[in-house]
């Protein structure tokens, strides 16, 4: 162990750990019986189940069924602490951490799991434009958003306006993109259906750009070709091979890789699911550490996880570049790479503690796939697990069944579970409200009668 | 019907609603068979069922649980539609609403169940320093301070504004005042008691203030002293004959009545539960009327709830001052009040519109009081019945199903149930969420060494 304070004094050893997603709340729990003062710093004063947060966005789940607050999670295990607090900078030569109001706070022992913020590729005017979705916030505004527009939709006098209102366009074709895209064509088809008088919600248009040539590209091509069909058949809009050149508050523009055609969308919702890119903190330790630029602002990390000649600071989860030294096989960056990370490193804080554990011998970290599941809509998914391949009902029942069973906490998935049979079996969305202050939607022309468009 | 327009055209008669409360929801069903076209105007999207707003204040249950999307709840009339629009002014002469962005609106019949805004007796600038509870963004403003207050406390050095942080100084002793103030004792002695590593929560002050002799004035003198009892049992502490005379930061002056003593306690945090007035809308109807300046701007209506030279204008809820010509007796404003008015007004106007109906052949609104209930902390209620009181566990059972039965949906119902028989059970709050962009707990002096006070 290389910390400084330590040789000084006996107190037991620290361990920061910045970020209670589902890296840090591995690498909290791996610790548990360890002879350390743990410190769990999070910006949030709860966790996020965040393969669920689509299902906030799209007014499917309360925000507290997916989430649960740290504190409760680590009430029983005394050895750790929680503060909400965002770190804004690593000093790895002073062995702290700069919290964002100068406080600072020395380590013995640091675990990055900061996560990923969106990716805008350097268009940072488009975050306004186009939100992401990384946290509960950001579900709430995009909520709020959908909602909105077709409220806006139902007083709009003019027919252009209300198209393009009523167009929803998912920037990415991978999971998350895929998820909000079905769940928005459910809503618009069913969901929403009866409820305006004004216009037919069929009209509703949701579109899914990607630059690649198929959506879902980690998944087998069976598989996502699979997920295509079936969200055209849902009536989704796929377009491939184009990526975004221009947002404005009523379009979007594409240009197709192919032959370098462009295309305007009038479209007031753009939803920003095209990747991510480490957070802000863990890429200025990246920046600090020099080495070269990585994919996303990612830190490279050693085969155990830890900085290269910090052998007391570990990076886990999306932040984390891990190569296999043995497969070259790269660690994505999903929930179940950061579990697995987060677990292995708290281990190895553990033992290094316990028996001053020499650091040579331990094991390369090695992810395990597990399998890659995404759902489409209702009773849509797929499934591509080690052996094995599945689609339509099957491959959402496993879908359900995986995620409700990881949701934090007993009481979430009853929670969880309810909601999702009262969606299933009532096409029925409970949690459509717009909330935040002097929220209205804004008509371009409002109607001048309301009474007079009536369908009677 | 005095209607201009109607005069010219053969077209239904037109019902603007204004409000989507407990009075402007009965007024809309009452018109289901009505030939009449119904506009619902509300700026929010939802219903909400203020009785348990406090819950979603305290953390007990979510948003949707107490809420339900206006057009999903009148999906199914096909002669109402909603839309999402703030009314900003009615032109009785012209027989007209106009909404925020200057869009008018015409009307045969309206009904102003605009509600009621919190009362700051034109203290105006305390409006952001003591927040009051009338809808879901208040109440997720509260939900929000209330759990920061422990976040500060947590990392707070300086134990003169820790304690000032954990002190929740309630300001009115009504049904909302008594049942936040024992909600927040509940939480800080129960719910939070093991999450915190640097304080007991038990330090943390609920105060509760009033300038009358006791708190629930409107139950009788046996319920009221109950109450009390229960409350200070809980670790309440009340401040009676005392009016609130200044709001800072960090502090709260009272003056008490009886002999003119000033007295400031040290608190980050109060709520506003002293009293409300007519929502703006109807203050401006009233001031245009004329007439006496009344108690918090309600509107004198004649016995059957019209304005005065208006007869096909009808005021309910909370706006409406309404005396009973026979009785004497004022109509509180409650929730079943307003749920009566409504039911009347829809009524009145249906009949007239079906059979031209003769206004002068009205029976005069009579309210009828079916009971008060309160509830004061986990199994303590008090319940003032026409022809019975109760307290205790009795009580809060029959308060629990009473306010249960009349959330709006089925699946509403079930959800709270569940969450309700979750909190009896464990203790435990599920909503324990901050949400809001950028939001962090700001420590005075923040602790130098998070690991060093722990209690080890």
């Amino acid at each position: 162990m290389s910390a400084s304070q330590s040789q000084t004094t006996s107190r037991r050893p620290r361990v920061i750990v910045v970020g209670g997603g589902f890296g840090g709340l591995r690498v909290v729990r791996a610790l548990r019986s360890a002879d350390a003062d743990v410190l769990l710093l999070d910006r949030r004063n709860h966790h996020v189940f965040q393969p669920m947060l689509y299902q906030v966005a799209t007014a499917a789940l309360s925000p507290a069924t997916i989430s649960a607050p740290l504190r409760k999670m680590f009430e029983s295990q005394r050895n750790c602490e929680v503060l909400m607090a965002e770190v804004e900078e690593v000093d790895l030569q002073r062995q702290a951490v700069r919290l964002r109001d100068g406080v600072e706070y020395g380590y013995d022992w640091l675990v990055l799991a900061a996560g990923s913020v969106p990716n805008y590729f350097g268009n940072n005017d488009w975050k306004k434009l186009a939100p992401g979705l990384k946290d509960l916030d950001d579900a709430i505004n995009i909520r709020r958003r959908f909602l909105l527009a077709f409220e806006q939709a139902e007083m709009e006098a003019d027919e252009q306006s209300r198209l393009e209102a009523l167009t929803f366009v998912i920037v990415g074709g991978g999971p998350t993109g895929v998820e909000v895209a079905g769940a928005l064509a459910e809503i618009a088809r069913h969901t929403l259906r009866r409820s305006f008088r004004h216009f037919d919600t069929n009209v509703a248009r949701v579109i899914l750009i990607d630059p690649g040539d198929n959506v879902l590209k980690a998944f087998p091509d069976a598989l996502a070709d699979r997920a295509r069909r079936d969200l055209e058949k849902m009536g989704v809009e796929i377009k491939l091979g184009a990526r975004v050149t221009a947002i404005g508050e009523h379009d979007v523009t594409l240009r197709y890789k192919a032959d370098g055609r462009e295309e305007t969308l009038g479209a007031n919702n753009v939803i920003w699911a095209a990747g991510v890119e480490a957070s802000p903190v863990a890429q200025n330790v990246g920046r600090s550490l020099g080495g070269e630029k990585t994919h996303g602002g990612r830190i490279p990390v050693q085969p155990d996880l830890t900085l290269p000649g910090h052998p007391n600071v570990f990076v886990v989860g999306d932040a984390a570049q891990h190569v296999h030294p043995e497969t070259g096989k790269e660690t994505p960056g999903v929930a179940q790479g950061a579990m697995q990370m987060g677990d292995y490193a708290g281990r190895a804080i553990a033992d290094a503690i316990r028996s001053g554990g020499d650091a040579s011998a331990r094991q390369p970290f090695s992810y395990l796939d597990k399998g890659s599941l995404a759902t489409i809509g209702r009773g849509r998914a797929v499934a591509a697990l080690p052996h094995a391949q599945a689609s339509g009902l099957g491959a959402w029942l496993l879908w359900a069944i995986v995620h409700i069973f990881y949701l934090v906490g007993f009481r979430n998935r009853i929670a969880a579970m309810a909601e999702y049979a009262w969606m299933y079996f009532f096409w029925e969305r409970g949690v459509r409200l717009i909330t935040g202050e002097n929220v209205l939607p804004k008509a371009i022309r409002p109607t001048p009668d309301p009474f007079a468009r009536k369908g009677q």
